[in-house]
């Protein structure tokens, strides 16, 4: 068989033009696809929900790559053991109740897991508004291409709808900030001082639909509520994201 | 139980450095973590090769992330398939011999798979130099990490020795220029103009030791021997990672 | 009638992506929307061929939209007058042979010919490459969208099939260039000093087939030559373009 | 005939600097040449008015060029299809009341009309300052060459007087930020969330003379009064120029 | 003897990851080794004070390198002489009770004193944030590699745990500034215009624990104090870090 | 008498318009307002010659301003005493044969000596390019707003016809660097190493005409000619701008 | 005479060198080498005053080089032509009380006056801080190279005594600020908009001394004073510079 | 006594101003104050010989402060043993024959004993180019701020005699490869691939003087050579440094 350009050309515009204008209108929009962002959407497409996850970034994976000071290790707290093992995440145990696992991995087998279940990525969009009308709910997102802004160039966006939005973004919280911004009755108040034990004992406490239609997850959780600031640490993230997984799939039904 | 902050800084600490010193000397450093980089590490490592995939980017994928002009697909064909099988990768048809794929889903399958089996990922590591001694063979490689170049700071690198060196850095050819650039002979002609078919056919014969200790793979296989350029297809990237394992594995033995 | 933001998401992708597919494969793809890109492409459109403009940039127009430093006027020379007749641009004349026009007109008047023969624009679109295979002629175009050359991104672009290429890059003759640096038969000289009247005069001459499958025009056909350089008189540009429009659709027929 | 360097400079000299003689004292200053701005200065001009278009950058079209994401089509209602008729701007329609026209056309016309109808255009010219004196009014604009200020420069600009400025700049709102500012009595709330039914209903109500001398339109308009963002949806665009033409011809007879 | 290069990236990472383990819980960890910071460290290393010193650059000495304007002299007054003669560095006599060094000199006196006393530099690293628990006390620092932030990337930082903090920062009180920043009962007044005498006088009442585990020395002190500014004059930041080193020592026994 | 701004804008724009029409054909075109151009342009116009100088920066004086190493102050030999006082330059006498005077005056008397003696300054322009016809001589320049160039945008340039240009552009050699590079017989050695002595003793011979209707003077003489370097000493710059004066006025005869 | 280059080297550093011992410890510091703080100084310096320049940039002129939108001509009124006469100016009269000057020659002319004189320039030299003891005056100010300050480096600064600074940094109004920012009971309004009568005919009542030790002069008179914004007319500015010397002259005494 | 900032100001420009005066003829100029420079500036200070030390950079110490990798330690072998005893720079054994010392420490030990010794520094200086007469022997350097070269302004060095250069500017071998662009019979061959042992041993026969008063050491010897590359050992450094100070002390005798 002949291989062609053209033909290789019209199959990615093809399929990507199909599921572009199937997903104008989903379920759940994740914005950010670091650890809380990825888990959330893995468990939710898991339970059948229409899910796009949106990342500013070329590559998934946000903060985790690094590791700690890029030693590429994360830690995790017994709590958050069962999701290691959820997500066929390897570690070794280095005191009692620490698990370390590699950075890398923990990122491809979160992916892996989302894609498996069925959610899509929107890499390189940037979100850059939010849909409010007068029923005062978050109703969907303006979204443009990452490289657009990064050129500086004036060009237009587009909008998808939602029934959910997660701001999974970490301690930026960037798509509550522009809620705030635009008039809508949320604070943001802004990480506080490095205490592991208790940002992770708070942050599912945090988790939670802060304005109708927009669940927060992760740190911007935490960063929206004035919590604490957690470390290389990602128990409570991943706990979080499965909170906010466990909200909106109550809500949709 | 409580969790402290100096227990999960010293337990990324403990952990990453003895996987450091242990690392110092191995079988395979994979330069590269890409498509072919990636494939090449996984079948490495499934085979018990002692491998580590040294990698500039903060994330692992290269160039797979975007798809074609930022529509994350990418299309494999008919002689490559049985590896997306075996990386567990979904696809479908779009015409008979082209399968189109989530490019997110890819590289999170393969870091996956090379994690399972044993591959050790050192990201934001950049390679600086290669160590070429009287036995005119490149048998270590000097690195450093890649933040420090990018702030344009002053500081001296480290060493690592290595049974062979794998050249998975794309059109660039990096690791080749370098031998080529310190007196090895080694010629990197670059790519010629873009025909996907002939680049495809061509891949597995110019993915081949070009110096002692040195395996190129991948696009930096096709840029030395001055062959034509491929498009978004990465069958040949894949079948090229498969061949450089099967010669180091073989070699090595 | 209620408005709806996913409807006018719908409308742009559904429309442009059936543009996209359609135009993977043309008869000419005229790459440059300057001065001569413009007129080759509007006359070729007349003429019924299936023709895109692949432009850089975000806007139309090339190097007209100043003037000459920045004083927003052009000048035509009697050989030229015509054109600006076919075209509706407006002039007044300064002396004997020297006529006057708005730089900002001339663009408008212009792009909208094109527009109105049924020209596609692609704007924001970078050609990264050529495709020559075995029966050493350019059949393709390799392109990408420009915010992610600009960004330094790597992201993996597509290909379109065209019957005729044609360079109207300007001074850079980026197209003849890359041919030249992949081992097509081309040589680019660079323009030679300023002397704006054997320039025009030559032009006409330089504008022809350098290489099978593409043809130069406008100042990037003076550059192949080793021409001297024209000043802020646009008579030869768009007498080239006409003259490129005729050579392709004499070798279509 | 000869062509001569010298001829050609002083044709463009002497044309432009009777122009800028001439346009140091108009009737209407529209400052911006996006859809609205373009609209209204074509309308004004068409009605007899003497008019100048003060653009700071090179090209003329502002933010319709790259239409939606990079997909350069734009979509159009119902109640303003009228104006794409006057402007000769072709169209199809996707569903009943939204029609999608090319961008590059759109902006080719709508230049084309405030050429043919007399308008001057003064692009790479930014605006500094106004001017406001005892009669707090805005009776004339301070103005600079673009790249004075993108090189960072220090140069005096010069002044220009006018009967009415429009602000056409889009959701920045430029003038009428500089009159608040100084001291004038204008607020400027910043464009609200996205909701495009809303924001098309109300521009018309927003486009209205804010201050003495001076009238907002577009997306200013909008912006001024704190009104929902529209997205890549013209109508709105070009009736709120279509008004404010009419504002401003009332008041000027 | 053959050496091994190996051998030799061993014997570095084996070493420093010793040093690392043992240095993230310490007695006091001075931030900035500028003068009083060196001045601080070495007498708290004197007295046997496990002490780490967090240099933001690659470079110990903050600002005594340059001078007074790049003129490489320093003055040091009566009062500090005796720290000259404890450091043996080199000075003098300009006018009676003004003295004058080498500021090369006195940047490797100190830094020599320092390491001779035992105390651990760790340069290129950067305080992102501080820890405070419900005790209301710092009682530790979250670091990162410095490069990391220079270079922007999304890198999660360490935690070290320290009985004393002390800000050495300059006039930008960083950690004191955190303190504020993130709640804690501080207030930094930022420097006040130029007045040796004042300041230099003030200096030693100014440096003292200003929240619970933290205290502030040199440059830092005068400015969370809004003290007047000194000039090219080092007796007071030597005797502040004196002062700094004694109130620490008087608490950790 | 009230004062209007508009009149203000027609004045300067008048006075310059006149100007610059005038100028666009004139004897000699100095190219670049340092030491040499500056003494050239001065004695030229002090005996008649129709001069303009073209001067790339704002501001006029290149590297005479900062003296040496910023210490504003110049040197000049015995040999070159005799223009100082023609310019009404005041020094002081630092041993036999070397005066010293302040580089701001030099400029200020040179500057002013010229504009007394009826040169015209153009500054913030570049020279992009020469006018070279079948006469195979320098017969005018193709010239541009550096703000344009420093912005990075495409606009066309203007161009001047002259009898004479002279390069004046310091050791880059500009103008010559641009007539060898289009393909005049001029070739262009670049500086030797510092030698003071030699380099002074030869400029004068090195100032000739090196390619007809191309004078250099200055550095750039130097450099075309592969001499060595001076150091900040003037004497020999002004000696040469007054040599290039007397060879363009006798041709010119 | 053999010219040594260290001869001229020590001529240099041996005279500047005494210059900077002696101008420590001034009559009056000119900040800002534009029209006014020329004309301030070099009147000031004609009646006996010890008077430093202290000048930002490498050039001195400040704004006035470009002319109006770099048509290098400026504008003075009928009320200060006698001091264009003073400082030999020439100029052309445009209409009745407009003359017209050369921007160029203008500053060349305000500087050669202001050193015979005997004012001394210290330029690339930038204000940091001002000395303000318990006095409650300007006593002094805070000076670094600029270039340390472009190059982002950490440089101790140096001091220089003065019993007038005159703040003529134009409508930043640098110093002002600097003492406002400090404490001082100051207050910088900011320009209002153009309005070039008012300006000018206000400027002389600003110009005064706004803290004990510190007038204002020029645009930063205007500044200060909210005043309205000038055009390229420099009457107001000359004649405030020669206001603020008239001031510190009586003082002084 | 009451601390002046003037008389401050004073101190320092009177000891520099007298310092520079005085090394502006000099036995030996070492440029680059890295680990080779360094030790060579002890050993010839503390040998009676008259030596400036001219550093690039704001800090002392070169690329030694950061260790391997940011881990702050570097490893010195047995050979070189006796310079760390020398120097009094600590350390402890690894294996047998590799000892490990602080990084940060061998900077200051080495900067404190070239201070010691009598050594003067000029930090922030830049080589721009070096004097060569008809003797063809390196005489001088030519100098300026490193700041003024950073900030790209155009401002003239000055030049420094001295009888011996030292290129201690490490694999760049900046002034070598000055002396070779100049015409100078000097190759920079440039470094080799890594190999420490080999390196290490041949780098004190490529200490040498190369062109007449020019000695290479450290890096820059081994560059010149085109020897093979170094890792972080330091032990050849130092005796590379040592070896070029007996040779330029011998020659100097």
């Amino acid at each position: 068989m002949k291989l062609d350009e053209v033909t290789i050309t019209r199959a990615i515009l093809s399929e990507q033009s199909k599921v572009m204008l199937d997903y104008v209108d989903i379920d759940a929009a994740v914005v950010g696809a670091g650890p809380s962002g990825l888990v959330c959407a893995a468990l939710l497409a898991e339970n059948g929900v229409k899910v796009g996850v949106i990342e500013k970034k070329l590559s998934i994976g946000g903060g985790m790559w690094g590791g700690g000071m890029m030693f590429p290790r994360i830690v995790v707290q017994e709590e958050a053991r069962r999701l290691l093992d959820h997500f066929s995440i390897a570690y070794t145990a280095f005191e009692e109740g620490y698990y370390v696992a590699k950075s890398v991995e923990a990122v491809a087998k979160l992916s892996a897991a989302a894609c498996d279940a069925g959610a899509e990525f929107f890499n390189l969009t940037t979100v850059e508004d939010v849909v409010i009308k007068d029923d005062r709910r978050v109703s969907g997102l303006v979204i443009n291409w990452t490289p657009v802004e990064m050129a500086g160039l004036h060009v237009d966006p587009l909008t998808i709808a939602c029934r959910y939005a997660v701001d999974a973004t970490g301690h930026d919280a960037m798509v509550a900030r522009m809620v705030a911004c635009k008039g809508g009755e949320v604070a943001v108040s802004g990480e506080g001082p490095m205490w592991a034990d208790r940002a992770e004992a708070m942050i599912i406490g945090h988790t939670r639909e802060i304005f109708p239609g927009l669940v927060v997850t992760g740190m911007a959780a935490n960063a929206v509520a004035g919590e604490h600031r957690m470390g290389p640490i990602f128990g409570g993230m991943f706990l979080s994201g499965e909170r906010a997984a466990e909200l909106i799939r109550k809500s949709l039904r």
